[in-house]
């Protein structure tokens, strides 16, 4: 993800990797419907989903009276309310192989070195401080096998055993447990009668433990197993006696009166859980930690590669335009305070659910040491909204404006709140009718994006207050900041200018047919190109008021601006008048470099 | 699409194509929404959607009380009730480019000669009198730069001035007339401040003639546009005349007095309406005509490159099915019984249109001699339903159970007539409740679909008699007819058997939680492999009653069953119980061999 921002914004990137290849088999395979958002961003959400197992249900099973385990619950898992994607199982290697493909695709910016490991890091710090005023160049030299390279930015994503997170040494350990709770892995491709085994579920059984079930792509199923016999009293376990054979005997004796059988086995392995994270994000905001580098846990919650996707996903487009002397350096600080939070939270969260798993099921309501399905409902319920990645917020700072700043403007798009995710809603491209999901005008392409919502703009004072912000944003606004210049080769196609780095749309609720693209509003909302002619994919009707209920503006009121990070977060809420502009004018003076 | 049926069922097969490549510029650009049901059941359609134009409204423009155009109307051009799709328009080679893509992916069976022209053809009828009773091998001779090719069948594919078809002779000329009317074409980026430049339009102007708009992918338009002055009173026009120049000028006066400049040409054409259709669309059942080699029309109404398609995904199942032994012959005379029509129809359509496209625009009611709005607007709306492709019927043949036949069993799924393509409609797999398009799970891979509509089989006597059936189908029909290998590498996900050439999927009405796969439904319904386990994707619930209403079938009732062809149009509709099962036996045993 981190490659894959510097290719789309075409900064010279290298990445060292030890690994000879992409991953192949095992590792992480679940995208939380927020991960799928992103990667959609970046072009790639239809090939995920298409390759992907769907989730939709989960069902819980539990031993009865007698001991047999039997379906105690189902519950609807998907929320279409919620995102357009649902929540998708694919193997890593495949996701893999998609961020490889978009990164060639965007430009030859990023360089991939394999079977190369780093040696030694050194930070020269009186360098740091020159450059934190005036960059300097980057520059790699060769020497033999050994090379060094100089670079002015650092990304660990090099995992559990970071060598960049060691590197850096003191302040930069793990804090955290390691549980005496051994868990098995199988990836395999089952012959069984077990009813429920291409839905997500948990079964505990009444003394051999429990199975987590994950149904895959391709007849694929990966199952949890947890490994009583094996698990030790205290510290590391003996992994010698864990072979496929044990991890699936018990599977087997788990899911039994029900059979269990394979023909093809993809993967396994065992792990044992630890909870940890790093306090420290960042050294000097030149170097950063990423991903399983900063926050260790169990896969339960199918977080982890969602959280390093996540990572690199807010890390990335900061990093990319300072590189390009776009954004201020200070919003890099951003970053630590962004992330680190939802890392301590996803620890938390892991904690009470591996708790949960692993404890013995309640015989009945009287049990009071065993666990009822009661809670274990309650707590899949009330980290639902954490774990699908949509219900992140980020807490105010220079990119979030703060709450208490804007209570009346919040209430103007009860929907956008600074700090979470702008939402995608469907609205009709003015000229041709077509609906577009938002967020397909939207793309991952590192510019910040003004949603104006312009009302009834049918109502000439209500058009008149939505041109004027026009001329604004178009006259004073935009040019006081350098434009982007894109990565890829010169196409017949591509506009005659380089955008600017704030790209405007418009969304207003008049009924279509009774507004003109090209003679009713200011050209902002058009911008013409020589060649290209006007731009006809910026200015969107709320066909059936349903954009306008999503996002929380009145559609009958004085409208709303919602300025969107390049990361699809929403930055600020304010009106259309000049309060409003002052309020755009100033957060993006905070955060963004004169032109 | 011939080659790539070919490809997808294995068959041997060899394109000879006199052009050096796919197409690059010009030519074909709309596909309707059959065309891109019939792209998606081979995989593609989301690739083709993804860079398309979606069309979703039309405007019409015509001259005013001062001779000035304006719009006189809109129309949405969306029904969403018909299709999941929409109209799309891409430019052909992008779409070559898919279905080459695909042939690739699909087998090796497929071998593509380009630069290479056909000299003679011989029909060996002795050897065909002999090959239909027992097919003989063919053999490729090579003679220096000459090469005889002998083939058991012969698809001829080359347009207009169709060699195959010349070579045929006697009885297969075009028949039809050459109209004096010129249009010229041009594909641009337009620079204009016309307003409706994004939707597809009709632009009559009081005297300069018309244009036709049509946006495309990319900042592309077409535009087509009526060349009065270059058009003779009779006979071939004078094509020395025209030149891109001559053409931009008359597109300029026709819009005036909006702008039009360019900044970008990708290709113009200018041709004269001929409409003719061949009467004979095969030789002796050997040798068969497609696309424009046996009808050519205006670009009017969008049908060309739809109707090619369609052409060949009819025959192209049909022939790969009986050079697999698995059809018998027979079937190969449906191919001109059913597209013969098509091309009437469509040929009766364009003669229509074209009058319309090129009459003069009614002056007021009283205005006899000019083409008012209103017959204008009847005219497409009555054509609607063809030119979607969704309105083609299929008469009565040994594919499609005449009407006599089966008035009862027509009642039982009252949206699922003979001859008409099977609609796609969502329901809920079983196994995992994810939503799946109906057409997602019948794929274009040559197989005969049994859709059992088993009502709710909560009840214990339906679910009897959906069993009773299953077992049926399980025992008696697969078995009696070869199964279908399929090309492709080993894979270690593959089946270890290879599929029956008739599938059966289940859609019952039943509350998804109130059945169970494995226990409750017959194996047919679920069928077991050795390597895979279960099939889970096979059974379906319709989740809210809308796949029940959508295919016109009481979900309260005794079900339906309906078989479809592999091409996606309804063979035949009937009950579940032994009067159906007879109906399908007898079927397929008239078009199937014994196995």
């Amino acid at each position: 993800m981190m490659a894959l921002w510097m290719a789309k914004l075409g900064i010279k990137a290298r990445v060292v990797d030890k690994r000879a290849d992409k991953v192949f088999s095992g590792h992480a395979d679940g995208l939380n419907v927020r991960t799928m958002e992103i990667l959609d961003s970046f072009g790639i959400g239809e090939r995920v989903s298409k390759e992907s197992y769907h989730r939709h249900e989960a069902s819980f099973w539990n031993p009865d009276k007698n001991g047999i385990i039997r379906r105690d619950a189902r519950a609807p898992t998907s929320q279409p309310d919620l995102s357009r994607f649902t929540w998708c199982l694919l193997h890593q290697g495949h996701i893999e192989t998609f961020l490889l493909d978009a990164i060639r695709e965007a430009s030859m910016s990023v360089h991939i070195d394999r079977n190369v490991m780093p040696s030694a890091l050194r930070i020269d710090e009186e360098q740091v401080a020159r450059a934190n005023a005036h960059d300097s160049k980057q520059s790699p030299g060769s020497e033999g096998t050994k090379e060094t390279v100089r670079a002015r930015y650092l990304v660990g994503c090099d995992g559990t055993h970071s060598w960049v997170r060691q590197a850096l040494g003191e302040g930069y350990e793990m804090v955290g447990e390691t549980t005496d709770s051994i868990w098995g892995v199988l990836d395999i491709v089952p012959v069984t009668d077990f009813p429920d085994i291409r839905i997500p579920c948990t079964v505990r059984s009444a003394s051999e433990g429990t199975v987590i079930v994950v149904p895959r792509e391709n007849h694929l199923v990966r199952l949890y197993i947890q490994l009583k016999e094996v698990s030790t009293g205290s510290g590391a376990a003996d992994r010698s006696k864990i072979t496929s054979e044990v991890i699936f005997r018990t599977a087997r004796r788990i899911l039994s009166p029900y059979s269990l059988d394979y023909h093809y086995i993809d993967w396994w392995s065992a792990y044992q859980i630890g909870q940890r994270s790093g306090n420290r994000f960042s050294k000097l905001d030149r170097i950063f930690l990423a991903g399983d580098a900063v926050h260790t846990h169990s896969p339960k919650a199918g977080q982890g590669m969602n959280t390093a996707i996540q990572d690199t996903y807010n890390l990335g487009w900061k990093l990319g335009l300072v590189c390009k002397r776009v954004l201020r350096r200070e919003v890099l600080a951003t970053y630590e305070l962004e992330r680190r939070r939802i890392a301590k939270q996803l620890i938390a969260l892991d904690q009470k659910l591996s708790q949960l798993f692993v404890g013995r099921p309640a015989k009945d309501i009287l049990d009071e040491t065993g666990v009822t399905m009661a809670e274990f409902e309650k707590a899949s319920r009330m980290n639902k909204m954490f774990t699908t990645g949509i219900g992140i917020r980020y807490t105010p700072n220079l990119l979030n404006m703060s709450d208490e700043d804007q209570q009346q403007h919040l209430a103007l798009a009860t929907n956008c709140q600074p700090g979470t995710r702008f939402a995608s809603h469907r609205a009709l491209c003015q000229a041709d009718a077509r609906p577009w999901e938002l967020h397909h005008r939207m793309p991952s392409d590192g510019r910040f994006r003004i949603v104006i919502f312009g009302g009834d703009i049918s109502r000439p004072p209500q058009l008149a207050l939505v041109n004027s912000l026009g001329a604004w944003l178009s006259v004073s606004l935009q040019p006081r900041f350098l434009v982007l210049s894109m990565p890829g080769a010169a196409s017949k196609f591509k506009a005659a200018r380089d955008p600017s780095v704030i790209d405007v749309l418009l969304v207003h609720s008049a009924p279509r047919e009774r507004v003109e693209l090209l003679t009713d509003l200011h050209d902002v909302y058009h911008p013409f190109d020589d060649k290209l002619g006007w731009d006809y994919e910026k200015t969107f009707a709320d066909g059936h008021g349903r954009a306008y209920r999503g996002y929380g503006v009145n559609d009958k009121g004085l409208g709303a601006a919602v300025v969107v990070r390049p990361d699809g977060y929403v930055g600020l809420v304010t009106s259309l008048d000049e309060v409003g502009r002052d309020r755009i004018g100033k957060w993006f003076e905070a955060i963004l470099r004169r032109g």
